[in-house]
């Protein structure tokens, strides 16, 4: 056994399967890769990694399976599935996954061949695991998939218990403890028991106040897109392949961005926290329905349009337009008076809270700070934004909020 | 200047009018009142006092004010009032304040007669301050008043941390710092500045949290509901005053309670948490209305009505019913696009908390654990409660939470 | 199964006999004894409890238990020991515990009396204990007796990390997950595993410092030095007897001092800390040695002298002569290099620390702001003090520490 | 004013010329350095940077130069050399710093020419700031340099902080805002005022147990000591330049270790922690005296030798040799009765923590598990050491602690 001091859940002990695999290059690999990606940009102090937070979520895999009376080779394959559960990330972490899913098509969670080759597939089969039957898990399927992923699942338990603890940011601390010990299996759905309706939404309230602030911080989107620019560059006009993008770690991307001519501009940009700024900043009800749904290659038209509208660089756009909002946890099972009830059906808490992410979106698009006024009045003509509802550039005298420009 | 240590806030200086007033006896009484009355039932740590709180609201109040640029005389009435916002607390705080109401007239916050004699009144004077003025702030009267006493008053900002503090339940953590750094006077009204709907929304989002786990928590309430009982014969049956019953403290009226025959029971089952049970635990919708509105005698029939269907001594049946919920909060207000805005008019998410609160209510008969079935079946009867959406009860098999027993 | 939530270790979990002990007025009782006596009045949020401190206990010893691989009867009674650890406490524990031991022959680890007998005995023979064996861990007795109360004991791991939780300061802070994780009994000592000479050294160091910033801070002597005189006082001349003291909580004490006329002065002073100053504060080597060897009578003597050469009411005068200090952790046991060696021999931090204990000695007399300075005058006189070495009176110019008077 | 949330201060308020300094690329590089170098092979959570830390000790001059009194365009100095104090430091921290100033003739606080030229220098002199003044104040020269780099500077303070909340390491905990709060000047003298002699000792304990635990730590030299066994060869067999070398950042030197065939095992190992084990570890009594002043070149003969003797690679021999241990905290000045006194004359603690940091000391020889015996052997034998205080090979069956092998 060993035993891991954890800055969030103070000691953590390491056994068996897990112990080898922690050995092995794809899971030190992680320490190499930012659990926030560019929110550091906006959190100085938040630098912790997917080592630790892989490491913490072994440790509340372990508690809630003894917990919830697991053991044997069942458990072991869980643990090791919640050890490597992040494997696949790619450099930055979400921050570029939709790009290396559109070159690769693969997701952070479709880990079949990582754990079916290499170092990773030799422990987990000398300790009588089968690398599919963890891979599977790891992409949530089976009856305990859900506690790897699932709307209960001590993935996110973790990373909001230690994204507060590193960013300063209060809002994510929940009552993990709590969590873990109330968790039961109920006809194979991962429940929380009698009295926890509460504990439930807590869970969802910590995570919907963590959003706006920390995790879709403008500065952090601002650096993302940014990011996700150059990488598509680099991928465009250099020797790099999409298998190899994929992985790398995030040194390797920034010291890839940096290296290449076509990109040095992003590498220097990210590295130094020199970035661009909203141009516009536009609340949904701004936005026509078909932007809301464009995908990738419109995205880039229509950049190219607003730069020649703008008469700029055409790396001088970003335009960043994120998905519906949509917060899974809504969907998590709570038992009510001795039946096992949806939180969303029995929380009038929580459908509010899917409203309330509505309210919280916004398109951006951004420009370096010189260009950025003639960016955005061209982006409100090109995208047609209803300028009632659209900020456009953000320094006009009194919309500053105190925090806003750097955090 | 004295600086003194604290367990929320670090170091808290204290200076000028506050450094006299805190050796006056009515400020060094709260040391002997607990901040949380008989939550210390269900978190054994939570024994921090009003007097410690009195020093946070202070000091938060001091940032506040200097964040706002206020000074002098005014910022002085100010931080007095902060210091002595709760000296008009009775023993056990809310706990038996409508009480004490019903019996004097008075709230813990009408301060006039307190303030306006003895040695607070003289430190005031001493200090060119007039004691009216300083009893009215803490009434929440004037623009300034709303610094100490409304929807954006630094009193909610210390409790929420400092109850999560010291009973452990993380949901109070809020961002103290943000809050009271963001604060601006508009037009006279205390407002938040641009960018905080959710700072705003998370002190609400706390306090709807706390409340339901410790604020509210049904073993709190029961204590509460025979400490009331108590109190009540304490007044009807010797020779202690209201007025000198809104005087004592926590150790005074527990001793009085227990040197007392007609009060003796229920001073020893306060002291060693030998409590009542729940025999009904009744949602809204399951209670008929003129009940909720019912005041303080026809309570005490219908107890004597339970208790002689169910066959017991009147003494063992307590009928809590709360107040219907509100949130006083939800009415703070925040600057939105320039503008200044109700936050109940702006966020999605705490018009539902408003709706939230109704569905945590709860209707309450606690009886002894010998006796409890009995109660419960009378109650129903006598109550006209709908049973589909009651608890009966609290012992039947399946019912119980892990927690809910002890906490 | 309980579930209790603690400030300090989060959840803890009681079971069988102490979930059953939990519930008995001996345990209940220590809800209503401070665990650190008048040290509240230098740290306001220092409130915490006995009861609170003895689950905290009882946590750690479960821990340890399974740790160290002791289960069945034997643990179970090691628990019990653990949560009845501190029933024998006084009123403001260690406060008082030198004088109750004068009249009643009893220190507070003497329980045999109190487990022997009623509710709790009743308890442990339900689970069949024998409540002599549990007293006799009490008392620190056997092997197993070491882990309640010995220089390795889980009651001084608690106490340090729950004093600096609630008094703010921060040296307590110690790594109790680690200490109890390598506890080891070699040859029927309880020892630490190799490897932690520091860990060891950690905990020492932490009570050194905690002992003149929070434990013998003088304004906590000061009120202890006052109560002490009070409760004579009340043994003296009212029908308290010493047995009916030694089971009284904070409160019954403080309300009998205030109720009597003779201790009502001391009551009434204790209450709103209204605290006598330092006349004089001598390191030891101003003391002459006989003086520090000095039994009760002749410090009453002493008093009176002092008293009557300073022509004061001689209940105004407090000396307070310290113990000489003592380190019992000193000789815990670390495995070095496969050996046991007793930390004091291994270490030279230790060996400097015994030293240290000797310079932080002060002996003080106090007395009333008004006669500060002519009872310091006498007192130097009467007591022999070499006035080099003594500070005489705290309110000479250039002397006072920033924090010095109200901490 | 830029307001910017730390996790460790939590708001950190960064003015005039701090905050023009903080988007000049030497700053922004430090994000890329971490704070403790190898110390994450240890302790997983520990990816703390230069550039949080600077921004803490930033924070804390400025209360301590508030506390101070000091105000305009000498605070402004000391303001921007603690934001700037650390930007010498090369990849890596302290780690390679010897190695840096051996190729380079540089420290990490000889800062002129870095200060001297490009956006910084442009910065400083925007807002009448002399660089070299500056760079002075980094070197801790002058009254004012003390606060920078000193025996009570505030760089200590926050690192101590700092580094216990991200390791998790508890001993770390100082109270720096009493720290801060007592600093004064006498004579042009940094010193605690009266009061203060714990305070100043807490300090010294606090590192005094980080050390081995943390700093220190076995992995963390053994890291050490393959990184700079891997940076001689990058500098002896490729183009990069020790001046190129001294401005990379971590990713920098990792990334260039692995592009070059001659370093490409390091950089491997050292990105997956493959690391060499403990042949040798041995403590001072066991050494000869003129091997612990061996220079480099010295011990590179040396481990050259103890390859042949043991048959193996050359580069598979590290042979780390610490310097003698000093405590700069020592001589830290305290008020002790109204004169300035030199911590190490007044406090007995002091001094036997000088003696104990010997006591801790250890030489150490690496080498690849696969041959860590026979290397072992070879260097008892090659380095003369008392076999007698030598662990050789750290395999041997119950040597092990816990800990031990992970941590």
């Amino acid at each position: 056994m060993k035993t891991i001091k954890d800055s969030v859940h103070d000691y953590i002990e390491v056994e068996d399967v897990a112990r080898d695999l922690l050995d092995t290059a794809p899971v030190q690999r992680l320490r190499h890769v930012k659990q926030l990606g560019t929110v550091t940009l906006v959190y100085p102090s938040a630098n912790h990694t997917r080592f630790e937070h892989s490491l913490g979520v072994y440790h509340l895999a372990s508690r809630a399976l003894s917990q919830l009376g697991i053991e044997g080779q069942q458990a072991e394959r869980v643990r090791a599935a919640a050890l490597l559960h992040d494997v696949g990330h790619g450099p930055y972490s979400h921050n570029i996954e939709e790009l290396i899913h559109r070159h690769t098509g693969k997701y952070h969670d479709e880990v079949g061949d990582l754990l079916g080759s290499g170092a990773v597939a030799r422990v987990l089969t000398e300790h009588g695991l089968n690398p599919d039957r963890v891979a599977a898990l790891v992409a949530g399927e089976g009856e305990l998939g859900q506690l790897v992923s699932g709307e209960l699942d001590v993935d996110r338990m973790d990373y909001l218990a230690r994204d507060a603890h590193h960013t300063g940011v209060p809002y994510g601390t929940i009552d993990h403890g709590r969590l873990v010990r109330e968790l039961r299996f109920v006809d194979g759905d991962l429940v929380l028991a009698e009295g926890n309706v509460q504990t439930a939404e807590s869970l969802l309230l910590a995570r919907a106040l963590m959003n706006p602030v920390v995790y879709s911080h403008h500065v952090a989107r601002i650096a993302k897109g940014m990011l996700r620019r150059g990488t598509e560059r680099l991928l465009a006009e250099t020797d790099v392949t999409p298998e190899r993008l994929r992985r790398m770690d995030d040194k390797d991307l920034l010291v890839a961005l940096r290296s290449n001519d076509a990109t040095a501009g992003y590498g220097e940009r990210l590295s130094y926290r020199d970035l661009f700024k909203r141009a516009v900043w536009a609340e949904m009800d701004a936005v026509p329905e078909d932007l809301i749904a464009a995908d990738h290659d419109e995205i880039r038209r229509l950049e190219d349009d607003i730069a020649a509208k703008a008469d700029v660089d055409p790396e001088h756009v970003v335009l960043d337009v994120p998905d519906e909002p949509e917060m899974k946890e809504t969907s998590s099972r709570v038992i009510v008076g001795g039946e096992v009830r949806r939180l969303e059906d029995q929380s009038t808490l929580v459908q509010a809270l899917q409203a309330a992410q509505r309210d919280q979106w916004r398109l951006g698009v951004y420009a370096p700070a010189d260009v950025q006024n003639r960016v955005g009045d061209a982006a409100v003509r090109v995208l047609g934004l209803d300028v009632a509802e659209t900020l456009v550039s953000d320094v006009r005298p009194g919309i500053h909020a105190t925090l806003d420009e750097f955090q």
